[in-house]
């Protein structure tokens, strides 16, 4: 069965709210399934059993895009959970070439899938202390030296920060991968608050107090910060 | 008295609020002179009067971002005004280059300089009909075959948003450059509103505005749209 992907959601075109392309336009397509367990986890439905996936193909999978997308997307990021547990993701990049879409992906780099060279903008988000997960950094390392290698695309680092320990966390990351385009992003622990305008009060605030700890950091100056400009939006809602 | 830059302000190291290198760690270089006069001009301090520039030399205003940065600085943007009015800047980015600084500048595309070529990240932001300002396409034509043909770093287009016509005068920028990275930017017209929190909302509410109509244009597909992520924090203020 590795050519199904098992699908949770499918949906836009929306912006994409993180990292090395945030603001993007692009449709996603959601999978499930996750070998972590973060602490703050805000896909936790991805893995805890709440929701259920569907096994999908590529060309299926395709066909719903298009579907939804119609004319108006020519780009889409596959999320998770973590995408890099499929091997079937290798044939829905395939079709994105084939028909001029431009793919982004966010892992966290803890499986490696050949599929990953094919696609335009690999994200890679290591977990922070907070999470309660632990890095392998050899793992890391032979991921990392594989896309520096071989992408033809373009990829990135990006760490969620809670408090100091994860910026630390965050400060040996990017010293031990320099050249990697490096983005910082700013936790999102009020997963309760369904009123947006709160949530997006206490985002700006906790953002506001990462940007000042960047600010003040001399081993931190490559770096770009950047708030989930989607929960800006949107709080916490799935499916936008 | 070419070899002078004149300068309004130089600060940071803060985050760059807008455009391809949305949320970098920066400082801001800003100058003084511009050859528009847009309806809605946020910086309008660099022209009108009410604010005196003072003309330095590059290595007078590298000692004063030194002074004022210290080791917490990689980068440097060059802001106006229209920065691409002064010669000058040649010897300042010819220091960044020497000293392993990134650049970054943004211009309306309306005057060339060869300087731009050595500018790591050039944003060039023609004006919709909103700022009652008119577009020299042949102009911008040349501006952008030069960028494209001989710069050395990337480039991209940005163009400020305040209603259905700009967007539309936005998709005709985008169908005459379309391999160049394309962003959309809300503008903020709401430049006397102090209270940042009452901004905020504001700016966030015409970013879903535009969000919600590059969603529905098939002729924007592969587009960024993006707040001002410096209003979100800090409203107007000046020099942050
Ligand atoms: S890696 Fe991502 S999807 Fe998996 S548990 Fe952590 S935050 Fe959730
Ligand atoms: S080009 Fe920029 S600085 Fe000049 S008037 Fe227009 S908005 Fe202001």
């Amino acid at each position: 069965m590795s050519g199904k992907i098992p699908v949770l959601e499918i949906f836009g075109p929306t912006i994409q709210g993180e990292g090395m392309v945030a603001g993007q336009k692009t449709m996603f397509v959601r999978t499930g399934g996750c070998d972590y367990r973060c602490a703050w986890c805000d896909s936790a439905f991805t893995w805890d059993g709440s929701q259920k996936a569907t096994p999908m193909n590529a060309s299926t999978i395709m066909e719903e895009l298009e579907r939804i997308g119609g004319e108006r997307f020519s780009h889409v990021t596959i999320s998770g959970g973590n995408p890099a547990l499929h091997t079937g993701i290798a044939a829905l990049v395939k079709l994105f070439q084939e028909k001029g879409i431009a793919s982004a992906v966010e892992t966290q780099g803890s499986f490696w899938q050949d599929w990953l060279l094919a696609v335009d903008e690999v994200t890679v988000s290591p977990k922070p202390p907070s999470s309660k997960m632990g890095t392998d950094w050899s793992r890391l390392d032979t991921f990392m030296k594989r896309l520096a290698e071989e992408q033809a695309g373009h990829h990135s680092l990006k760490v969620v920060i809670f408090d100091e320990k994860d910026l630390a966390y965050a400060t040996q990351v990017h010293e031990r991968y320099p050249d990697v385009p490096f983005y910082l992003q700013v936790g999102n622990d009020d997963l309760e608050a369904l009123e947006p305008a709160r949530l997006r009060d206490h985002l700006l605030e906790k953002y506001e107090w990462l940007v000042a700890k960047v600010m003040e950091e001399s081993q931190l100056n490559d770096v770009r910060v950047l708030p989930q400009i989607h929960a800006l939006l949107w709080g916490n809602k799935q499916g936008v």
